[in-house]
């Protein structure tokens, strides 16, 4: 008997039909010998509309207030699926993100998990209970309800599942699992049956939006074996788990890409102490990421800095470098590019094997794509391209590193 | 300064724009130099969605998860409101249920308050917030969600008043207050500027249906002063206490009148012990509400009961007579009879006050309205008449304690 958690999104519980699809896999997976805790999230489109009335009274609605009113959208979700549970002789209870014990701190509408006391859920399940908890919210210590942000309801599912100490914890998307690209772009591509924690955040941190970053550092941090599958078949999906020798054979996991990327490159900056933080501070208090980032100093002794960030961006990001700009130096001036593209390869197989570098960049050459901008990790090379060629880059990058085939 | 605890139904936050008059009102109770406290319902119509949504899973959805659903209602208020109160200037907090320290036991969807714990409001007040405060709900010792059921944020407000030890508790509801008579019936009606809690629980209980008798019940066990009072105008309503001794002067406070009665007749029960409690109880667990009862031996030594209920329980009632009378006598009968009313004169005077039923009768009697069954509290008589006589009878009864002229 396994102790499964198995996470499911708005979509998934979006109308009653859908609950009813939700509970019947809860059972099955039930009927096979397993205790069954699911994570959910507000039925899709909930969460949208309580957004806009919010908005009625005013552009920025009070966080705290934001949180007490979008946490009913998952309560609503909890007790409706055990409902459906129970429609089908299942024994189960719902469980608000305090009832789970999900302890949180940190600002409203972002906070951070910080602790579960899983009392309340094992005592449940050892009555026999399947549990349906509600994604995306925690409640602080002093008792004020709190949501988690985007993707929140994956990082309840990966949470809950250390505190219990699930055996497995299931990701239900509208994906079947984590492939070697993007198959609408490589038509090719071929799912992995597994990855490691420190890929799957490099992909998620490289465009392929399975899953948030912390949810994933979350799942590396506790040991949570998790699995991305399709919430629509009962097809084995892509364990995500902590690396281990025989995963280092393969040289590259795979190919992300991420669109609409823009450059911006600041020359003529005096070289001295403190420039970089002055242009980045103020980027960060604009709240734009910055991804890649270059800086070199040229032989006349003024530096250039170099970064790529969402071209939705650019345009603050303009803005917010003006003032400063002005301040370190007359001379320093901003270019931007628009209309670039992200390519990244990732692997920890990088780390034992030589020459990745070279095979991805003669792969471009031969097609005659330019490369821009360059950045690695030990496990990651990632380039910028021409938009355009975005989609032939990663066909490209695919094929000479034969991610189609399955290792031997 | 006065703590002023102020109750809006569903139908005063049923849209944006009514929230914002909630809002408006506050901010005026607070301009005026108050602390305020709201205790609000659900969106009119958002709880009979939710149940529309659980009955899909059943006519019986689990009362633990109904619960948890309908809570969400009210959550979803005080977080809106509180945001209309932002757009006014207005610093103010939500408090759910839990926040506000509502404990109850009991049943789901039932609820009993059993203790308010303060301190959050308390805190939150001298910090100079206004309070929204989710009503309808509370929280079991050990976490768990509950609703109060029918009337349940009146018992919110007035346990929360208690709870505070608020000045005032203002409940706020589609009529201007508590009038010598229903005015749809008799036009010279007239509004009392005050009541006493025994008295409104008697008109509570005999059809006068503007709270229910269990916030009634509660007010005056925590000696909580409330005032029933338009949403609609800032007209002062009805102060409800307890009496004091100016009150006595008055006979008759008012007159209450319930229709669709029904009368059910058991005759030749043999009089011995235990036959009472055997219909009685069978009508109980029928969960049929019986209001008058009346019962007397004849001279050929056996028993009569009479007893009146909503004329829709009757076919129930019979259907749960029928295997007792059969148990108790060969010879017991039922008689039952449709389409009458009852007629009830309340009033704290009448313990001091000689000759109050003659009036009455007399004035039924002049009328030609006949009285079927009469019965007696220390504050009430209640008769019952044909329906069709009903608002003929209220009148007359109305004019002969000259209800429409305010007591000198």
């Amino acid at each position: 008997m396994a102790l499964i958690v198995q996470k499911y999104g708005g979509t998934s519980v979006g109308t009653i039909d859908r609950m009813r699809n939700v509970a019947a896999r809860m059972k099955r997976t039930r009927d096979d010998g397993n205790q069954v805790v699911a994570v959910v999230s507000a039925m899709s489109g909930i969460t949208d509309k309580l957004i806009g009335m919010a908005k009625e009274f005013g552009d920025s609605p009070a966080e705290r207030e934001l949180d007490v009113l979008l946490a009913t959208g998952e309560q609503q979700s909890i007790a409706l699926v055990s409902m459906a549970l129970h429609e089908l002789g299942v024994k189960a209870l719902s469980v608000t993100g305090r009832q789970a014990g999900i302890r949180t701190s940190g600002s409203h509408t972002r906070g951070r998990i910080e602790d579960i006391d899983p009392a309340f859920m094992k005592k449940s399940l050892d009555e026999g209970n399947s549990l349906v908890v509600a994604g995306f919210q925690g409640c602080t210590l002093d008792g004020m309800v709190h949501t988690l942000g985007r993707g929140g309801s994956d990082l309840t599912a990966i949470a809950v599942a250390a505190a219990i100490k699930a055996d497995v914890c299931q990701i239900l998307t509208d994906v079947d699992g984590v492939y070697t690209c993007d198959p609408r772009v490589v038509k090719n591509a071929r799912k992995l049956p597994e990855i490691s924690y420190d890929e799957m955040l490099e992909l998620a941190s490289s465009g392929a939006k399975i899953m948030q970053s912390r949810s994933v550092e979350f799942a590396k941090k506790y040991g949570v074996v998790f699995e991305v599958r399709s919430s629509l078949n009962d097809n084995p999906g892509t364990m995500v788990l902590e690396e281990h020798p025989a995963m280092e054979n393969v040289v590259i996991r795979g190919v992300s890409i991420e669109r609409s990327q823009a450059r911006v490159t600041i020359t003529n900056i005096p070289d001295e102490p403190g420039m970089s933080g002055k242009i980045l501070g103020a980027l960060a208090d604009a709240e734009i990421n910055i991804d890649m980032i270059l800086s070199n100093t040229a032989s006349d002794g003024l530096a250039r800095h170099s970064f790529t960030m969402h071209s939705n961006d650019l345009g603050r990001a303009q803005a917010a470098l003006k003032p400063v700009l002005a301040d370190i130096s007359e001379g320093a001036k901003v270019e931007t590019e628009a209309g670039i593209a992200k390519l990244s390869c990732v692997g920890i197989g990088m780390r034992s094997h030589s020459g990745v570098a070279a095979t991805m960049f003669k792969a471009l050459g031969a097609q005659d794509i330019n490369i821009g901008m360059i950045s690695t990790s030990e496990i990651k090379i990632a380039v910028t391209v021409d938009e355009t060629r975005i989609e032939d880059a990663a066909r490209a990058v695919h094929d000479a590193f034969h991610l189609d085939q399955a290792p031997a």
